[in-house]
């Protein structure tokens, strides 16, 4: 294990950020057609190059008057004019407008010349033998002058302005039919391990091989920052694959990202490809997640044949730690080659709901969820399942920075959190719990909820330290906590078998007494609670201790996490007999034993029933026989 | 004028929201690449399909082993294991872990059979012989199990999700290739008006003729909403024009927007169009601006041969009015049908900046600028250039909605503005005043600065009034206002002429004295005020009175709006002098006639000296060297 490289000489994040800012990313601007300008940045100012309008133009529909024919003129004292034509808009005027006269005329058409002025429509009446205006105008009234909206040589736009509806109007106005705006910097996004396969492909799990899911998690984050990614196909930690990978990606863009494999041995080979092709400025950074974070330029040679640099981001492999450190490093730097601003909406204050320590002497940036309470505050929490997992993309809403300093955050203090994304919407409920499908359903009733299967032990316990706003059980528990219910069900539970059941299985019993493969769910599962009563019940009447049955049960502790797992598992040939529900086998196409009904309880935290996630969860379980009538062995809670 | 329609029903605007609810435009889901699914909203829940990880996995560099034979192992009294070979990330394991035995395994790799944990390398050495342990694990420690990261089952994404870089990168986790979505409605536009032109083609202003702003505006916010635009040629007022082409809409759109044209008789042939083909659920809305506007569905032939129907809405044709009634009553109507949410960033609480009375019993929407004052909070001020303003979209920043009994909004109450779009950035300076060719590049060193071209005296007013931040004039004006001056520059100003002077002038005096066409500025510009200066100190010269002398000047009234103005009538042969500045005399190519210098002076609200965009400017002002060396007739202000 010589070869592994060691992050020893860690470099402060201020100085990676220097680092950063160093690389020449932003590219030159470019013209493009108005209709695609949207959320692009204007390169240069925009000043007009013609008077808008460009004539006289007439702002109402009327009659194109000479003003002082009509001073005097009002309802009770009417003037009569003569009607000599009339001026539409988009044709030219043929007539001309003397004292005495006057032209019907519609708005945007051209002031005739002689008139002065336009006397709307609402104040006179076409009589025989003229118009009658019931008005008095002054010069100019109903009339837009020429230049009067903007003049030639006025500023229009300043550089740097992000196109949007508005602007666009402003420029068609103007006559603009292309825009000189920044181009936007092009990201070529390369990851690398072994073990990676595109989404869509089959994987392996012999190999280990697991979904990519760095590239179009960074590319998305790209587009967002305003970037163009161009993504590689992905390379395994071969030093000349990943030389020819990284080589063509810096002739190609103006900044390569790495990401992929996490392992050291990877790394090392981009750290030397890097070194040979390139110029490495940093090499770990004194922040957690992100250690491994490599900066440098990669030599580049573009299709124009001209010679020059790429930048080049190495980012973490773990996903979560790749898009923190995309977000708070890369993200930037894009944004600012790109021309755009941070939106308003990349950060939100909030405080933290738990007391959080911390002292490791690095800057750590720590993912956490928001909630908000019932007056509406954002609360904070940690959200820490170890940076591996995937999940945490989604059970988190950004990113707070801690200081090398802090060691402590109180429950209570103010953080101000980055979001992974300006367009992430915190979740309108926080529910933590047994997995149930029912459950899965009504949820899908609630805008934008976030629900963390838990299991139904360690739900109530977080409930009552206050933070999830919902919890939900499945089979018995203490109800120690205090708490709304707001509503449940009834759901049939037992052995999952394959189709047609080729064992016979039909009791508890056989899985004590016969040689079946079991597989079980996880001990925070209510499922698992009702399961060890079922074991125990059958002990007593067997007069032996339960432990005894447990340990004949081949496969009691292979434990796995979800409803439907256990099922996935008989289905694959992996098991014989899995714990589950009967719906999931109905669902799967496989045979069930019953063995009992548990109850399903939802609970709302009492400071929360207000809130309007809460709210719209409760009128989903308050109303349920229709959702359950689909899903064999449920039912509504017994009255 | 028999045919013109009088919109006498006005109905309320809740009524055209409800009728606008009652069209149908979502239109159905569709699966996309996850690759395009940034920004768009999953029509259905997502399960996850398989376990993630799919096998145990090892979440460190280290050695995998069985947990029980690192039992009291530490720093002073390691164990010692044999290495049996190693495992990598994307290969099969080839070695099984038996007691006394370990296997060196990269992050990512399966672990082993016989293994049951993973000890770091970091806490490890290969000695010969084997490798020494210096800590004890526990069965799990380092390793992800099967499933823990998200169970087959589990719910990973619930319908309705706006899709972000995070939930990209779980979908990737769970394989998915392809995401089913809400389609974006398409929304065709059609514009309407004999006079209106495509930006790039050339006006005809005899005939009246403007560049067509609807189209490109309305598209953008229809893209922002999260539709998808379909553009038509516009159409004039002819009726068969029309249908053919609000038919060919219908049956290509979910939902057809017109505008374009302001006039009766347009509205009228749409009015006509709609009640033949289609259904006219509102013509007229008791809302200022947006009267004219109509709802219904028009009847649609797709190219399956499928009939139904599109929905159909009438905007205004005045730009601002146009994309007010959008974003107020059609923006929401596209993001509801695409699924999307109001971002967070779509409205923006203020305070009004000045006083504003309105009493015509009918809706208002407002147009308004904003404005924050030194403590960051956000002042707001009516727009109202007259709604045919096209400057008027950039000159506000959004809408206040003003109910129909609201006759008085006081200076200080609170309001909410929605944007004109989420992503408009209100200014970070707000200037008024003398427009200069220099300012425009002082004004490019501030980062989105809003300036209105309001002329020097006009400047000085609004500042006492104590809304804008900077005032900024030129030539003489009375000081009698407490303004913090940041700097200022001095200008030539003269006579433009056509290039090699071919009249010969030589002084004002030719102006008085010979029949030469002029053209002026507008009285609120100070470079008027020293030609009025310079006149009278002509008629004092010659003892006459001053006004007989501006009487002789031919075009001494035709005075235009921008210090670019004249000089384009100078180039096209409209006048043979103009009012203007040697700069622009040598960018545009004309002969000049030096008449005297003036001041160009910056002042600061005193109140407002501390803000951003207020420093920026200063920075920009204080240090004006190398910019007025470029500038002919420029210099700096004598010390």
């Amino acid at each position: 294990m010589s070869d592994r490289r060691e992050f020893r000489d860690l470099v402060e994040p201020e100085k990676a950020r220097e680092a950063i800012a160093s690389l020449e990313i932003a590219p030159e601007a470019e013209t493009i057609p108005l209709s695609e300008a949207r959320e692009r940045v204007l390169a240069e100012r925009v000043d007009a190059q013609l008077d808008v309008p460009g004539f006289d133009r007439a702002s109402m529909d009327g009659y194109a008057v000479q003003a002082r024919d009509t001073f005097g003129a009002d309802e009770s004292d009417p003037i009569m004019l003569d009607i000599t034509g009339a001026v539409h808009a988009g044709a030219e005027p043929t007539v001309t407008v003397a004292s005495g006269v006057c032209a019907e005329i519609s708005t945007g058409a051209v002031l005739p010349d002689g008139a002065d002025a336009v006397v709307v429509v609402e104040r006179t009446d076409e009589l025989e033998g003229g118009l009658e205006v019931r008005t008095s105008v002054a010069p100019g009234d109903n009339v837009m002058f020429a230049g009067a909206d903007i003049a030639s040589g006025a500023r229009a736009l300043g550089p740097g302005t992000e196109l949007t509806a508005r602007d666009i109007g402003l420029l068609s106005a103007l006559g603009c039919e292309e825009v000189t705006v920044q181009r936007q910097p092009r990201v070529g996004i390369v990851s690398t391990g072994d073990e990676l396969v595109r989404p869509g492909g089959s994987l392996d799990h012999g190999r280990g091989e697991i979904y990519d899911v760095n590239s179009a998690t960074i590319a998305a984050g790209v587009e967002e920052a305003g970037g163009e990614t161009v993504l590689y196909p992905h390379a395994g930690d071969d030093y000349d694959e990943m030389e020819r990978l990284l080589s063509q990606a810096a002739d190609e863009c103006d900044l390569v990202l790495s990401s992929g494999s996490t392992s050291a041995s990877a790394v090392d080979v981009i750290y030397r490809v890097i070194e040979r092709r390139g110029d490495l400025l940093i090499h770990g950074v004194a922040v957690k997640p992100g250690k491994p974070m490599l900066i440098g330029r990669l030599d580049q040679n573009d299709s124009a044949g001209q010679s020059g640099d790429s930048a080049y981001i190495g980012l973490p492999g773990y996903p979560v730690s790749a898009l923190t450190i995309f977000r708070t490093f890369v993200a930037p730097a894009i944004r600012s080659a790109a021309g755009r601003s941070e939106p308003r909406t990349a950060t939100i204050d909030g405080q933290m709901a738990v007391e959080e320590r911390y002292d490791q002497g690095r800057m750590r940036l720590m993912p956490v969820g928001l909630l908000e309470n019932t007056d509406g505050e954002t609360l904070v929490y940690p959200v820490d399942k170890g940076s591996g997992a995937t999940t945490s993309l989604v059970d988190a809403d950004g990113v707070v920075t801690v200081d090398p300093d802090t060691s402590y955050l109180a429950n209570g203090e103010d953080v101000t959190v980055t979001l992974f994304s300006p367009a992430v919407r915190p979740p309108t409920l926080l529910g933590v719990g047994e997995d149930d499908p029912a459950l899965n359903r009504f949820l899908d009733q609630v805008d934008q909820p976030r629900y963390l299967s838990v299991g139904s032990r360690e739900s109530l316990r977080r409930l009552r330290n206050g933070l999830p706003d919902v919890a939900v059980t499945a089979g018995p528990v203490k109800r120690d906590v205090e708490a709304t219910v707001l509503g449940g069900w009834e759901r049939e539970w037992g052995l999952l078998v394959p189709d047609g059941n080729p064992e016979s299985v039909t009791s508890l019993a056989d899985l004590v007494d016969r040689d079946l493969r079991f597989v079980n769910r996880t001990t925070d599962s209510g499922l698992r609670t009702s399961l060890a009563n079922a074991v125990a019940g059958v002990a007593e009447k067997r007069g032996v201790d339960r432990h005894d049955l447990v340990k004949a049960i081949d496969g009691f502790e292979f434990a796995v996490r979800a409803y439907e797992s256990p099922a996935r598992k008989v289905l694959s040939g992996d098991a014989d007999v899995g714990l589950g529900l009967r719906t999931t086998a109905a669902e799967l196409g496989l045979g069930f034993v019953s063995l009992g009904t548990q109850s399903v309880r939802v609970r709302a935290n009492p400071d929360r029933t207000e809130k309007d996630g809460v709210r719209e969860l409760e009128s989903a379980v308050t109303d349920v026989e229709e959702t359950l009538a689909e899903m064999p062995g449920y039912q509504p809670r017994p009255q």
